[in-house]
């Protein structure tokens, strides 16, 4: 778990449901520059053995850290692109994303030039909670016939499936702090739930 | 004019019309994060004597070069969103943008909270062509009483107006590359232009 980020989500994250977590003042809407060179150093560290080749990630609020992590490992960022619907099919490769949040599905999309079966990719996201985007990505990178070297993930919602789901498939999933309840308006993580419960 | 910049668009840039220049391989689709940086370097280094309190930019191709201005600034990055349209109306900054290449109105809009009469804002964009985008970010900025110091941009289309119209309004606009004609499926840059013309 990464303390500093964590320090950030107390400090300005506002819990709006047991299921909502907004952390526009820093992660998805304001950007805060240095935290995201800080995660984006984090991620390279813990990915740094995989030879990854490229990051994977999906507009917007994915940029930032990828844009940081592709730094820190000297390595080119893909982003995808949410459309209602496309054109041009044949010169991407794509996959239908389901929000639940929102309760609709774009198609994400990125051209074929830029991924092959010689990448090894990361896929980093801000958030992790049902896992679609996450999903969304990996069928990119297969069509690519890329090996996934595993998910860098900002904050996961530990209370949702798709962190389970990933690792349950064999997956490397990284995240920086994982929330394991937003009742009461309180953001709970999983390292102080552990703590708490003396293991 | 940034050297770096200018050989990058040379070697990889597409030239697919007269008006179109395609740079997708290191900057709006694929990124270059050494590039970002450098890039962002070069906006810090232009306005670090204006008191830059907030870096403005619209998703999603704006965000890199932000963040990386923001870090070498030390200044958090706001990023518009873009929809078709808008709820909560009274908690945003919202403005109109028309896309000449999309052909659609999109409402841009940043929430309130983060943008205020003490802010100085550097605002930064992929490129500039008619510059729809800057004068929507522009306008959103007057909406919050804030300091415009100047519009960093990474490429601008100098045969299109919206650096002529924001130079002539008054604006500092800081282009890394100018771009003063993609005919023939050229690119020339306007201090070649200026080269070739004995200036």
């Amino acid at each position: 778990m990464m303390k500093l980020l964590q320090n950030k989500i107390n400090e300005d994250g506002i819990v709006l449901s047991d299921t909502v977590l907004k952390v526009d003042s820093f992660l998805n809407h304001q950007i805060d520059p240095q935290l995201m060179y800080e995660i984006g150093k984090e991620f390279a560290e813990r990915f740094r053995k995989e030879g990854i080749t490229k990051i994977l990630t999906i507009e917007s609020s994915g940029i930032a850290p990828s844009v940081m992590a592709g730094l820190q490992l000297n390595v080119p960022v893909i982003f995808a692109r949410k459309r209602k619907s496309l054109t041009l099919i044949n010169e991407l490769y794509s996959s239908t994303v389901y929000s639940f949040t929102k309760q609709e599905s774009n198609e994400i999309s990125i051209s074929k030039k830029y991924l092959n079966d010689e990448d090894c990719v990361l896929i980093i996201d801000d958030f992790l909670a049902n896992g679609q985007a996450a999903i969304g990505l990996a069928d990119i990178a297969k069509q690519a016939n890329a090996k996934i070297a595993g998910f860098g993930i900002v904050i996961e919602k530990g209370f949702q499936d798709g962190g389970k789901n990933l690792r349950a498939d064999g997956y490397r999933v990284e995240s920086l702090a994982i929330v394991s309840s937003l009742e009461n308006g309180e953001v709970i993580f999983a390292q102080d739930q552990m703590k708490e419960l003396g293991q």
